[in-house]
Formats: structure tokens, sequence, C-alpha cells
């Protein structure tokens, strides 16, 4: 897909129709078709034009779910279902229309079980509300991709974002799922025992299926203790294979980093700007330590060290909440840093992810194409996990510009394959990198496509995502 | 399935004949038919009788196994993928007949790639052999399920043991696959990025799939650096709650246990007498932790202090290599002292799994169980994952004894399911366990069927195991 396309697909209007008229007489209230809330449960974070469902409904349980689903089998017609709608790759938009089912009123958190390190919670609560609430208890859920995203959507994205190099992924933390399936059927994935061999592993089927198998309507996740010292940290570079040396033999030592983050040059100029701060505008890790007093202040040792010879400068390290806070603010608000910088501009996300051997080679060819290329894109990168977003800033009516980021976007996601790496590391696929899958997975791809239609014979469930039609 | 009992599926006789002769053709000396070998291929460590294939192929690479996929699907025959032979659900058996791949002469490791804590190696490979290969580089990989297994066996059956409760099991550590796939295609699952949201999670979907869709042929697995200090330590207590109470304090506490093994009384009786040890009688915790030795230390100080608040007494903590392994052996041995305990008798497997707040509680009720039945049952745990194996020491002459183990077995998997748990942690389903999948995940096993038929839509990969039929 082009950047300023939107790939429609034939729509089964009839269908619709009578779905529309069906859903209405059972949820009132619960369903609604006005223009503004179509658009809203379409609009995505990113460059990617809306594509409006028909219909909005607000399910309120497991059963309204099923009810929904059965009638949308019943007439063929499309489901997505909706959490915040910060996915960035389209996940949310409807381009062969269909309902959209808002999961914002499951929202309870159904059981947290403190000796078993996990909660059950429906997919509308977000991780902030979760944390919150967790907050007398010592425990805490440590995945943040920055949004204060809905619990199921970070599921269905298999999402991860600053801790995972730490405390893994979406992947790793969501013990099971329920889901109401394409026809009807709920299905819980597994128990909550924290490990099973009992048969095929549909927890981790389900988890970053993006809605096109199933609508998550509960789900189990595992919890951590809240350490008890954390450290944060900046520290500077004269180049991103220093910083990236640095992490890697970090790793290698087996420091447990909780986070460690890249920022190029031209991103710390940004936050500068943006949150008033003054940096030098050289490349920069953002990091961060959870331990026990005695720990952190030999991971910090370690670190220090391995840094300096690497040519890493300027490190200081705070311990408070309010000064951590401030820290890591700057590096979330790097996306909106950007759009200040350049503003009317859109910011195209990208989300390489290669072996963290070949970050440094990777990030450097992709800054020689945006120099070649003439464009504004910063890096920010999860760089633990080889992970980077470089962001290309574009002015969405320059056509030429839109052009040379095209350009852009597929020489990095290729370069990225070519490393033995992934076009996403945590975006997932949506809309926007469909025609990668192929070319990342070859007959894999296939295989997707037949689970696809194993799992969703009708093609109901998010159509147009992944690798449906 | 009953212990005495083999479910024996129709045979494509016709198929076989010509399957085997063209094989024969074309691979020689490679192909074997005698009786002993295909004994030896069907042979398992557990209680269930061997079902013998038609003849054993030893596979040199990925395009031999290819091609013997090719023709076993041209024909309809059964595949079994071997690798040591020591999975404990009947999961190398034949029951319909066929061609087993023996894969042990696919045992080079292709790469290791220290910068990204990664390895690439071939099926056959054992976890030992790894290890050994590693030695040099500062790197290993934990996963440890006792026997000397095949890493592509122990991806299959997504094994574990005891160091899960720190670095997970084969689900978190292999990073991908190469398969060839019933109609013979080659699939590699991902590439070698350390997470990925690009499509169906395809990595996790044949881990654990007991080669029911497809044979292993390569493996990415993650490896980890060699912590700075072991230290191993023995810890009695008086009841098995207070063990568990004291795990699970020191999980909530964010102690990074790397292991943490319960052995109940009778265990410790039968260690003592197998090994030549004086431990007291009574519930004991084997554990180790790893890091740095300022961290090391403060965890020991911190694992101490919630022992004795348990009732927890003698702990003992050695860190030299000798000691270690010596400690370590002896629980490796727990099942030989079992054997050696009561002569003649097979030990029944059992893998229960629960929320950790229930595992006392499961065990309490279970050693009822073996007291009621008039059972010998010792117990060893992965305490820290909420798993344990309580084996009953079966004399399989005795008819009265076998039903009662039935019995036994019956009530501890359904009692495990009914505690949010599950009948297996990290052996699989095999054929030991196909009853209880149902039970297990109701209208998920209809799930795992349809996924099974389509992979494998004429049920030649590994039939009659997980829930093939």
């Amino acid at each position: 897909m082009a950047l300023n396309d939107l790939e429609v697909l034939p729509r089964n209007e009839s269908g619709i129709s009578t779905a529309v008229d069906v859903l209405k007489q059972r949820f009132g209230e619960q369903l609604k078709t006005s223009q503004s809330l179509r658009e809203q449960h379409s609009h995505t974070m990113t460059y990617i034009p809306s594509q409006l469902p028909d219909a909005v409904v607000f399910a309120k349980s497991t059963e309204d779910v099923q009810e929904i689903v059965r009638v949308c089998a019943e007439y063929k017609v499309p489901i997505i279902p909706f959490g915040t709608g910060t996915s960035l790759e389209g996940g949310v938009n409807a381009p062969a229309g269909g309902i959209s089912i808002d999961l914002n009123d499951m929202n309870k958190i159904i059981s947290v079980n403190e000796e078993d390190l996990d909660c059950v919670v429906q997919p509308g609560v977000t991780r902030e509300a979760l944390n919150e609430h967790l907050r007398d208890t010592g425990l805490f859920f440590p995945i943040d991709p920055g949004a204060n995203a809905s619990l199921g959507g970070m599921a269905a994205t298999r999402a991860s974002g600053t801790n995972a190099v730490r405390y893994g992924t979406m992947r790793e933390n969501v013990i099971n799922v329920t889901a109401v399936m394409p026809d009807g059927r709920v299905v819980k994935t597994a128990n909550r025992a924290r490990k099973t061999s009992a048969g095929y592993d549909l927890t981790k089927l389900m988890v970053g299926s993006e809605g096109t198998f199933g609508v998550i309507t509960e789900l189990t996740l595992r919890l951590y203790g809240i350490p008890e010292r954390i450290s944060a940290g900046v520290c500077q570079f004269d180049s991103v294979d220093g910083a990236c040396q640095t992490t890697i033999l970090s790793m290698q030592a087996g420091l447990p980093l909780a986070r460690i983050e890249l920022l190029d040059s031209l991103q710390v100029e940004m936050i500068n700007a943006y949150s008033g701060l003054e940096y030098e505008a050289k490349p920069t890790l953002f990091l961060e330590f959870h331990g026990t007093n005695a720990a952190v202040d030999e991971q910090i040792e370690m670190f220090n060290s391995f840094a300096e010879e690497f040519g890493g400068s300027g490190v200081q390290w705070v311990d408070s909440t309010e000064a951590r806070n401030k820290l890591w603010k700057a590096r979330h608000d790097a996306y909106y840093a950007m759009l200040a910088w350049r503003p009317g501009c859109r910011g195209i996300a990208t989300d390489a992810c290669v072996p963290i051997s070949k970050l440094a080679e990777c990030i450097a060819q992709t800054q020689s194409d945006a120099e070649e290329l003439n464009l504004v894109a910063p890096v920010v990168g999860h760089v633990g996990d080889g992970n980077f977003h470089i962001t290309p800033l574009v002015m969405m009516d320059d056509a030429d510009e839109v052009a040379r980021a095209e350009e852009f976007i597929e020489r990095l996601n290729l370069r990225a394959i070519a490393m033995e790496g992934t076009c996403t590391g945590e975006h997932g696929i949506g809309q926007g990198k469909r025609r990668f899958v192929r070319l990342e997975h070859g007959a894999g791809a296939d295989i997707m496509m037949s689970l696809k239609k194993a799992m969703d014979p009708d093609n109901i469930m998010n159509p147009g995502k992944v690798v449906g039609l």
C-alpha cells in the first residue's frame, strides 16, 4: 500500500444493512452510527487515512460480544475490535465496512492473584488503569508501549515498548486469553499455570493475531514485584556504534537492563527544543536498572565502565520518582517533539528490528538513506531488543516527498529483512505492512493464510489485516 | 488410555510397504528395518509399551527430511520424528506404523552469534553437546530437562526443567525453527530478531506441537552469559507448605531464583539411600542463585530470612562447581533413586502444574490420595513454576496396583485442571494424556483439531499424538 492509498475491499451491502438493523434492535443505545463516532473509531495516530465502520457497538460483556459476532457471522459482516485506537498500522480501519466492537466499557479488573503474580482483566482496561489499581499491592505490570493502550489491544498486536529488554513483550506476559471466535464460540486458550505443554499454544496464536482470529474478551497477565530501587540514567556517545557496543557488552555480561533507549543526535535536538532540556546533540542512551540497593549499585558501576570503554560520557543517575518521571517523559514525548519540530508534518511510523549485532550498521545505512533522500527522520530505539523507530516527517501534500518517504521505508524494511530481522518488532502488520509479510516469511506466509482460513473461513474477523484479503 | 493399553490405529499397509521400498532405493544404508533398531526407536523411558515403526531413516540434511516427507506424503504414510527418545508420553511411538526419521546425524552447531546471544543448531544437537561447544564463549543454554535430550525434541515438546523459573521454557527460548511441512515445503518460522510482530506466531505454533505439524530441521536458540557467581543451597522444612510459602514470598520480592526444587520427605529418603547422603527426611528445597558476587550475597541473605519465617533450617550454600554438581546430581538422580527403592517397579510420570498459590494444597491432597490408594509415590517439584512430579512406583504385573495408579492419576489431573492448572507443565500430551486435552481445553480442543486439519490434512505427521486421530 502506498502512503496515500487506501485498499478498499468489496462491501457486502445487504448483509451489513441487515446486521446493523438486527443489532440496533438488540442493542439500542449501545449501537451508534453517527459520522463523528464512526470517524473516531477508524482514526489512527498515523498517516493512514480512515476507513469508517458502518456502526459502532459498545459491548459490556463477553455475552454481548458473542451476540454481535453471531449476528455478523450470520450475515457475513466484518467485525473490527476497538480498544483505544492507538494502533499504528491501521488495525482499526474498516476497509470492507462492518461493525466496530468498542470494548472500552469492558474495563473491569476481575481479580489480582498476588501470590501467583498474575491478574485477570477485561480487554478495555488500560495499562495505566491496571497499574493504578495495583498500587497498594507492591506489584506492577511492566509492558509500556508509550500510549495508554488497552490491554486487549496490546495483546492483539503483541505490543511491547521500553521495558521489553527485561520483562519481554505481550508474547511473554499474556498467560491466557478468553476470546469469542468467528462462529460465536467462547474459547479460553489456557488455564492460569505459568507453564504448560498441554497441546498447541493457542494463547500465543491469539497474541499478535490483530483481531483476525477472534475478539479477546478477557485476559490473564503476569505481574512483577515493584523493585526495591529504580535508577535511571542518561549517557551520551560520539557515535551510534559506541552506544550499541555498550549495550551489547552489558547484555553479554548479564546486566539486567530494565530499559535501554537510544536517541540519535537529531532526536536529542528535538526533545531539547520541545521539553526545554539541554542535552548535547549526540547519540544518547536513556536507561534504567531495577533491583535491590546493592545490586543496582553494582550494575551502575559495571555499566559506567562499559560505557567509558566505548566513549560514553556524562552519565548521571537519578533515583527519585520525580526525576525519573521527568527523564522518561522526555523520551515518551519524542513523537510530539518530532511533530513540533516540523509543524504540519505527519510522522510515518517504522519499526525495524534486527539482531543487535547488526543494529548500528542498520541505523547508519538508514540514516544515509534519509540524507540521500532529503528526509528529516529522527531515531529512537529499544536498543536492547535491536528494535528502532526512524520516523520520516513528511508533508503529505508534497507528492515528491511522499514518494521519497515510500522509497525510504521500502529500503528500510528490505534491509531489516536482509539482516535476518523483521519489518515490525512491535507495531504489527495491520494494513500498512501487508506487502512485507510475504517478503519476510516466504512460504510461512502461506501457512499464515491457511491458519486464517481454518480459524475464520468466512473472513469476517478484521478483514484486510495481516494476511487476510 | 489405560496404563497397560495401547491404542492401535488403522495401518495403511500398501502405502507403508511402497514407501519403504521407495525410501530403501533412495536412502540405501541410511534406512534400517531390523527389529532391534525399530524397537529402540519406539522405546520410551516410561511405562508406555512400544509400538514399532516399519523403518527408520537416518536423515543427514533438511533435504533428506524433505525427500522422506515427500515420499510419505505421496503414499500417505505416518512420519515420526526421533531425537534421543527421552520423551515421557509415548511421543516416539508409531500407533499406525510408518517411518521414524532419526535426526541424530543432524548434529551440527551451525553458528554461535555471541553478540546476539543466540545460536543456530541442527535438531540432533543435545543440550550437553551445545553447552560443551559454548564452553569458551562465556555463554550457556540454560534449559535442562534432566535427560540429555536433543534440542529439536525439546522444542517439539516445549520442554523445560529446573531452570525454567529464571530462564523460561523452550517456549521463551526458541527464536525460530526451520521445519519440513507435511507437503514437503520448507518453512522458516521467523528471522533472528529478538522480538517480532510480523504476523502469526508460527514459532510458538511449532514449539510444543510434538511433531504433529512438521519435522524441525534447524532452530535458533537464545543464549545467556554465564553468571559471575553461582551459589546452590539446600534448605529443609517441617512441611511442604512452609517450603511453598518461602518460594512464593521469594518470588513476590523479585528474588531472581535460578532454580528452586522441592523434594518431599519420601523422595529425600530415596536420594539418601541411592546417593549415600544424610539429609533429614523432611520436605526440602534445593535452590540456586545466579548473579554477581554482591547480588548473590544479598539474595542468599533475603532467602535465608524468608525461609526462617516459614520454619526453614539448616541452609548450607556452596559455590564450587564440584559441590554444586554433587548437589544437583542427587536431584537429577531422583528418578533412578525411585526405581532402586522398589526394584522391578515402573515409575509412572505425572506432570501437574498449578498456580503457585494452590501448589501446597494440590500436593497435600495428592499425597493423601497416594496414602488412601496405598501407592508409593514420591514428589519432586519445580516449585517456582507450580509444577510437580509425583511418581507412583507400580508393579505392572499387579493388576490391582495398576488400577489404583490409574485412579490416582485421574484424580491428580482433574484436580490440577480444577485448580486452574494443567495436566502437563512440561512433558507434553503424546499418547498418554490425550484424554485430558478435552477436559482441560473444552472448545479449545476443537480449535486445536481444526489447526491440525489445516496444517496436516492427511494426518501423516506423528498421528495419534496430541489431538490427532
